[in-house]
């Protein structure tokens, strides 16, 4: 049987890439996007952005010299093509599993992937900085960043765009532009981004496409001379890009491979200044279920291919980012005060379903962390409760803005902390592992975690009711644990925590959604006839003092478990015990946390093994405290 | 004796500046001009940047109704004539005092600072949010945020500016083009703003200016008619900005009040979009010795008015900064690697000295940490050494840079972060409190904090040699305390700390410049009979675990002393220790922390001891751990 994919399967090494014919480029650039789209529907993934740059992919790989050539894919959630290209094809159906290839660009994945990411934006400071060492060490290679039009509004991707005049001789940027992030974008730079697409430009430039088609086949050097007449004519629409230093090239149909191999050779040979090529995809291209939703199939589960349909595991329980919608929901009809804001997360935070009901008191800020945390701050002065729904790990990138405009002023900023903990298939870059320690820190923050949906509704309660200063809830991505919430759940009194098990030997001194895993210690504990009280803190910061005072008094063992990095929860109880004289006399106490490594991609609960944050973990660490030996243990975790 | 500020006398309340005739203003502007140079002289303080906004700060309290209408001042620092304006005139020799004004714009200070400040770039990002609570709250108040040209490098401007035209009906953005921030303006954004003011719209509203001035006086509604005509015919200068939607009109001299009314009464009428004005000032304005000085007096000590000489105190000993720029250059004499990394703050941090030399291999990104930080992360991908240094106040603007970018692809950027710790006069806003937690927390981060200059040159020969992964150590603003350097210090071995003083009954281990008190808290402590070890942890990450163990272990009292939060080197201490076990069977220990709240501005020793961070506090805390009673430890308080 002849393969679906000849053109494809020569491709050992990558570099033959380079000596296919115009015509084999456009076969494998049809294969790749077969084959991507039947792995995607086996692993589930990012398929919509994939599908939008197979035929620039192909392209880039033919015309640069990879890895030679440095080429940085920004976000990386789209390399999916990529990876098929580059010596990876033969794992490729282990994506996004445990043990296999990441969901996005890695260093340590493949030499073709010299720079990682997952975050937005970060591509061109990359790109500046492997051009800078380029040209120190006085060598020659070509630098490619891919942004997509959604980075573009990150300032990062501004800073970075800012500096590439000064410093850069050789660079090129592909502006990827599907007029599509994860939603739909916001701005006045994609405001501008569409006025150029649809200027007369890029319509004359589609209408040589299609002359072109008709007469094929023809001379590639022909579409080359066509390709140099025609940005030459169009220099003048990038004006935004010029004015910051940049040669600007489009924009160009980024599904026509003849155009983009012409633009592509002609943005090789500029090694004077750095050049922005402006091309134009479709998300989901090419896959009729694709083209045709709404979200483009930026993220997938596993789906039928013939008929699109995603099969999605039926959920047990509502997951926390519903419950948080639900809720604000709530809690917006009754107080006017309340505005939601997201950066460029409308669905992955819920706030798509708070902006169907308050479209007003909803702004989607782009990806623009930063400003979207002073934004709020400035709400906040003026008198309104802005609850700002940012990742964990996103959030990092406003971790200045929560210091410097939020707490230091004492403004009542509320910050929906979404995928805190471990996240699974999106793996190291996306867990949310770092704000329990870098929030706790700051002076007057009331840090909350939710250990199940009923909790997290009394947070969103909590927050919306306290207004003396800044506020944060944390909650897991996932569903919840099925606990029933309230018609309207009442504000929990700030800094006490909650005794869920009345015990006397051992304390467990939860923080977060391992509340179930250490009630399920406890049982392992009790068990060995170890009786044990386990207490939900609900707040990392201020304190549940006396609470924590009554569990070290009482208990001969005391853990803390956390779903967070060293320096967060535990370190505050560690600290405060201290302070206390309360270590004075001995305490057997051990702070479970994260460990001292990222974590690569696999399921949640098996990265929790992994980390000893099971319930079986917890349990040998208080046996281990309580010094059990290692065969009594072992027995133990037999059992 | 009649008063050299007649007009400045009158302004009780100072909404009475709205009722001024213009020949009044430009009385009113030269009398503040004269009072600030005179306090500053007394004070330091910023002071070119002041001098430069003197005709700007009167215009805007004329045409503005503050504080109704919000007027939002990036950074702050050049807010002194605002201050004078706005009921702090009686306060006003107190700024950067202790128990003083503050030296930025500062919310609990006056109801005419809506929106406090000292990082760069955050007054648009405010600015919206006031905008969108006025919107919701039907109230019709005006917002107006100045921002410098220097802060126009920041990606917080740009994702601020991009969300400007979706969100926003009213709105001035005063851009304040002095083409100087700290340092001379780097990037595209900074040559094409230089390209539009010497472009012909300014040059002929500048002759514009020139036969107004001779035909003066004349009927201010002529000058607004003018400027209407040449703000509606210079529309055309500023695409960039129109491009993200503002409305733009400039560029005008910001020194001409009649220009400045004009076109800012124009900005007051448009409600409909927001405005962007583009007004050139010159930097330290109207004193000679300030327009002539490189850095037009940007940052001064108390200075004779009429020589212009600064009184700087005489230095014991170079400071940490002078020891860092010298030592790098050693480096980077002998390896080729090293290159350097500021943003924006090349003299701040003492890069300029290495850009004198290595003018090739430093690169000013201009205010963008972001940037900076991922720019350097692409050198260390592609070999380079590259030394980002940064303030720690402003490393939190590149945390997630330094979480994705560096540490999740373990690549060898050295983080030099200078004003770790507290900094005194420009108080909370700029003091480096938090990084040891944030950095600490981050797996395979190498972090060391250096006790004196030599400990300085040390650590910096030890992140030289280092190149597994990333490394960063901190220091302290000001002097070292006159430590021998070696000709060419040796790096140090990772993860080792060291015994400075041996004891047997107190353990002091400090991590930074807090060493020489814990010295000076031992000697109390031996005065005492109690005999003590000082140690120098020298890393907070990887933690010397055999040096801890040993003195958890000798010692019956265990104080941890760091220049920063809680969540930082004492929680790791503690985390480990417990983790060992050793804290099972009981230690009296300490970790000695900045408190959890906000210390004011002040000098950094009374600062200091307001922490219990001096040799008195270490002292104390220790007595307290081994049970001296209270009126024990005030008696040797007093001794």
């Amino acid at each position: 049987m002849s393969s679906v994919t000849p053109v494809l399967d020569t491709l050992s090494p990558p570099e033959r890439i380079r000596s296919l014919s115009f015509h084999d480029l456009k076969a494998l650039a049809d294969e790749v996007r077969l084959e991507t789209i039947e792995v995607v529907s086996k692993t589930g993934g990012h398929l919509g952005s994939a599908l939008g740059v197979v035929e620039l992919t192909v392209a880039l790989h033919h015309v640069f010299e990879t890895p030679k050539d440095i080429l940085i894919w920004d976000v990386g959630h789209q390399t999916y093509p990529h990876k098929l290209l580059t010596g990876r094809r033969d794992r490729i159906r282990t994506l996004r599993q445990g043990g296999g290839l990441s969901g996005f660009t890695k260093r340590s994945e493949s030499e073709y992937d010299p720079f990682g990411a997952a975050h937005a934006a970060t591509s061109i400071s990359a790109a500046l900085g492997f051009c800078a060492a380029r040209d120190l060490q006085g060598k020659d290679n070509r630098v490619v960043a891919v942004i997509g039009d959604g980075s573009m509004s990150a300032g990062m991707a501004y800073e970075a765009m800012n500096n590439a005049c000064e410093t850069t001789k050789s660079l090129t940027v592909i502006l990827n532009d599907n007029d599509m992030s994860i939603a739909p974008p916001v701005g006045g730079m994609s405001a501008y981004l569409a006025n150029l697409v649809s200027g007369g430009a890029y319509q004359s430039f589609r209408k040589f496409g299609k002359s072109v088609a008709e007469r094929l086949p023809r001379p590639l050097f022909e579409a080359a001379r066509k390709a140099e007449e025609f940005t030459r004519g169009m220099v003048t629409g990038g004006t935004f890009f010029e004015e910051l230093g940049f040669y600007y090239v489009g924009p160009i149909d980024g599904h026509n491979m003849e155009h983009l191999l012409a633009v592509l050779k002609k943005a090789h040979s500029i090694t004077d200044r750095p050049v922005l090529v402006h091309v134009v995809t479709q998300k989901g291209k090419g896959y009729v279920h694709a083209e045709s939703a709404a979200d483009k199939y930026h993220g997938v589960a596993k789906f039928d291919v013939v008929t699109g349909e995603q099969s999605k595991p039926k959920a047990n329980a509502p997951s926390y980012t519903d419950v948080f919608a639900s809720e604000l929901i709530k809690r917006a009809r009754i107080d006017p005060k309340i505005v939601g804001i997201t950066a460029a997360m409308p669905s992955g935070t819920g706030l798509d379903r708070f902006a169907e009901i308050f479209p007003d008191r909803t702004f989607d800020v782009g990806i623009a962390e930063q400003h979207a945390v002073t934004f709020a701050a400035g709400l906040a002065a003026d008198g309104m409760k802005p609850f700002c729904a940012i990742y964990s790990t996103f959030l990092q990138r406003g971790y200045d803005q929560v210091a410097h405009d939020v707490a230091l002023q004492d403004l009542p900023v509320r910050f929906a902390i979404d995928r805190a903990g471990l996240v699974g298939a999106d793996g190291a870059t996306h867990a949310g592992t770092f704000d329990v320690g870098y929030l706790g820190a700051l002076p007057g923050m009331v840090l909350m975690a939710a250990s199940d949906e009923a909790e997290l509704a009394a947070m969103i309660a909590t927050a919306t009711a306290y207004d003396d200063g800044p506020s944060a809830f944390r909650y897991p991505r996932g569903e919840g644990t099925g606990a029933v919430i309230p018609e309207l759940a009442e504000a929990l009194p700030i800094g006490k925590g909650r005794i869920v098990r009345e015990g006397s030997k051992v304390a467990i001194l939860s923080l977060g959604a391992r509340l179930s895993e250490a009630l399920k210690a406890a049982d392992i504990l009790a068990a060995k006839g170890l009786s044990t009280t386990v207490a939900d803190a609900r707040f990392a910061k201020p304190l549940d003092k006396d609470l924590i005072r009554q569990l070290a008094k009482h208990h001969e063992c005391l853990i803390t478990v956390e779903e967070g990095a060293v320096g967060g929860f535990g370190a505050f109880v560690l600290h405060f015990l201290a302070e206390e004289g309360a270590l004075d006399a001995g305490l057997k106490i051990r702070t479970l946390t994260l460990p001292d490594r990222f974590q690569d991609h696999d399921k949640p609960d098996a990265m929790y093994a992994d980390a000893g944050l099971d319930a079986e973990g917890i349990a040998i660490a208080a046996l281990q405290a309580l010094g059990f030996s290692e065969s009594e243990i072992v027995k133990l975790a037999k059992a």
